[in-house]
């Protein structure tokens, strides 16, 4: 089924598991997908630009796609489609589409500067995938370098019905959230969904804004899953109760570029994964943050008995 | 007194109090000094190169920095002089030293790229504010778009005697603690003190590290200051659990453009200064953002009632 | 008098003389306006973003341009006063306008964005400098990392009557001079002047465009100068032809970072000055580098003997 | 035969023929290599960062390589295979070597920053391509964001025999080739062919330095390729003055975005390929710019009809 506007929920940035050769393993690759479904997700996402999509080469990426999408049966699953140029953002979108994606996701390349540009980057995006196909539209400044203005997402979405969702990842960007809605509101934008990133780390004030729920790949999903739902049905307090317990640690796994291999690591430990090498370039953990993460873990198995009871 | 390489504890990054009008409002600046020492600074930073210092001319600099040295008394006070150009930044360097400042800050601009460009800036700003003059490397890639690598940072350390301290700010940055711990260990480079920066988001584990303190603005310094002496005194837990109930609103505060507004409008309910008005361009809080930043004071206040009983 | 937008012509980047010393050469400051007066200059412009501006302290800044105003009598002296705070900004725009000067110019800084982030950080320009102080839009991505869309130049422009005029640096930038001619031929815009820098690397076909003339610093305003008279009479065959000749040693003395240090040689040896010296961070001429330019020079004398004689 | 550091004279960027429906026209690729033959042309380079690489997906790239490479015969091609990930670039290298390509051309990635982040980089390509490939270093930092110093393009050298060639577009850069030379006088660094970029810009003085050659696109390389010649032959007036004939085209092509447009356009009317069409994203002439393309053209007829008459 194709991606839409009524999405929420946990859309998962699911890692893309390695065995020890550096080999995708598509074995652990249906095991995660099965121990993401067990955590509540919504649907997943895979290939995003921060993550390991351009360890992949062509085939590669092609074949793992038709291996989650499998293995997700009803869950949607996003391909993120970036590219340095439309050609193989095409060839990966149909490929992605033709093996039973729900759509795609795409993030501008950091020579975008100006309102135009990004306004008409997004129309050559859709010229180059195709109007059928449902998009989502990644703002993450951090990374891209790009600022997107609440008006020119504005002008995306009244331009392109195919663009569906943003992947709301600006930062800070609570007041983004909460323009959109006005927007939308005021009747000058329809509605999208808006799944929020930057690793969960305003989550909790998200949902509140009008977020409808996560795209970030936080090793633990059930409590993204879970805090969404609380917040849904007014439990604030216990919404920022369930957060908070989670924050030391997901802080500490938003670090840029160990963040990954934090991760992998409670993954692999949480059974969803059955090895946590990286491809080159890789991030490793020292013996020192090694045991940090076994510290917060340990913590965390106190406070949040349900998940993590398995850590202390 | 000058700094030196034994400073230790929190240097906190103090903020410019403005009156209604704009003015500088002096009386503000000696309570707040009075207030920050009454949570257990160990000293104080002026004029930082994210925070209000661009807001100043240079006469407002001046005499905003003699009247905080003047009521800091004992209390060392560091002063950010990173400018565009030589000139400026002798200019302000000479003025607070002769105000009694305890040493200089000193971040690179954005065009300085390779190894020897940031050891040769250096070179270049000990030449501008002369060799008695003690300074702190600021280290701060995400604002800067400097990264300064652990062998570069000795060879500054190892070429100028008068560089005592590092503001640590690279993110992740935990390992380049401990590589500049270990340099010292193998003997090839000298001691220095390092601070670390961030807001604090790591500080838990910074100490921990080998850092030997914190230089940043979070609105409860008295919390920093303790989790720095629990951490000194081997008290683990005490200090992981007081530093997680401030976790929420320091990660709501490390808001980048957001967070100063937050912090002000904290440290004016905290009683340190008489308005939380910014100079143009200013960010402001929003109608939903002050109810965030109270709804998190509220929840402070019942995990942490020592420091923030007053928000219950 | 003040700078309108009827403004034509060169107004050369003026540099700033030294001893050799490292001191602000007052008397060659005298003597090097006496040098522009003599090549035909229109105006002349100083303190510019990339030039040695930074090497001032507010003081010299000042005491800089009350000499040159001085000197210029009634050549109309643009004084570029971008600084990373608006208090800077204001402070020495007071200052320059009290000297005499015909207006400002001001460039963002590299924070700035999206469209709404460009044209609201020229409203807090008005706000700070006043509205009645004439200034100067600088429009030079490569230095600043701000692309500014034609359509918020013109949003610019409508909105603040002081704004009379565009430096246009854009690159390539040959479209937008038209595009902005083009708003206003079809009245969405009112008139401006627009002089071109970048060297000067496309004066030849900026002024068919519309460009009204040139501000830039190359060594030979005189040639400059006569470029945009021959175009404006129609000569165009004329024009190219010495433009041409000036070509070669224009696009070295263009080169980032080495250029002043070509410039300010070129400029001692036509007697402009008394010492092409440099405060740190200076570049400096190999040897090589200088015989290049000695090269360069005696290529030139026979090309263009009118204005290279002297070299041959 | 495979690519080695005695490589000299022009190796050709070469543009990407596409037929007016925006597939590529293979047949223009075949007239196109007999054109740069007849120009004199060393050998060619395809695929290159800046040029419409990203606009082939892995299929076509692998398909115009094997078209161009057969073509060429005993011309050396190298192969563009920069990319956001090493599984992307092990595939195209490994496909590009079976097809006979002479070497391939990496340049590092904007995120890239610190000397060992560079060495560390290259040290990464040679595992994922391996050690028998000869490799061009792209030193490209106006478009790559990277800086490397001097000494870091030695150690890569030094690490990595099969490191053959630098594609020098450092700007300013003629300091830098003399520095490497020096550097292989001293014998602290091995010899390596040096090829400059920049569209040719500063090629009459880059041979001089101690370039072996130009690896550009210009669209007369029979006239790149006679300059190296006569400066080879020590006719140093000679050289100069073909090149400062070009110069005002040659400037005019090197305008980033639009250059690609004047460059297939006078391809084409050089009969190298049937027609300038490009995939999106397009720079486009308007029709200014079209007569301004002629008006240089023309003029260009009368400095030099040896190559140029056609357009007189």
């Amino acid at each position: 089924m194709k991606l839409n506007e009524s999405a929420a929920g946990v859309y998962v940035i699911a890692v893309t598991p390695f065995d020890d050769n550096g080999r995708i393993d598509m074995e652990s690759a249906d095991r995660m997908v099965e121990f993401y479904r067990g955590c509540g997700v919504a649907g997943l996402t895979i290939l995003g630009m921060m993550g390991e999509a351009p360890k992949l080469d062509t085939s590669e990426a092609i074949a793992f796609t038709q291996r989650v999408v499998r293995a997700a049966q009803e869950l949607p699953v996003v391909v993120g489609v970036s590219a340095p140029g439309f050609a193989a953002m095409r060839q990966l979108t149909v490929a992605a589409m033709d093996a039973g994606a729900a759509g795609v996701m795409i993030a501008p390349p950091g020579t975008v500067r100006t309102d135009d540009h990004v306004a008409g980057y997004y129309d050559q995006c859709v010229t180059a995938i195709g109007a059928d196909v449902p998009f989502v539209i990644q703002d993450y400044p951090l990374a891209s370098g790009v600022v997107m203005a609440p008006g020119v997402i504005r002008r995306i979405v009244q331009a392109h019905p195919s663009c569906v969702m943003l992947k709301h990842e600006d930062w800070p960007g609570l007041e983004k959230i909460s323009t959109l809605r006005t927007f939308e509101r005021d009747g000058s934008m329809r509605h999208i969904s808006i799944l929020t990133g930057n690793g969960g780390l305003f989550l909790d004030f998200e949902v509140e804004r009008g977020a409808d729920g996560a795209m970030t790949g936080y090793a633990f999903p059930d409590m993204l899953a879970e805090v969404i739902r609380l917040q849904k049905h007014g439990e604030r307090d216990a919404a920022h109760d369930l957060f908070d317990a989670h924050l030391p640690l997901l802080r500490y796994e938003q670090q840029p570029g160990l963040g990954l291999a934090v991760r992998k690591s409670v993954l692999m430990r949480r059974g969803a994964i059955r090895s946590d090498a990286q491809r080159a370039p890789a991030s490793r953990l020292s013996a020192t943050a090694r045991s940090e993460v076994d510290f917060l873990l340990r913590r965390l198995a106190r406070r949040d008995p349900v998940r993590a009871a398995a850590f202390a």
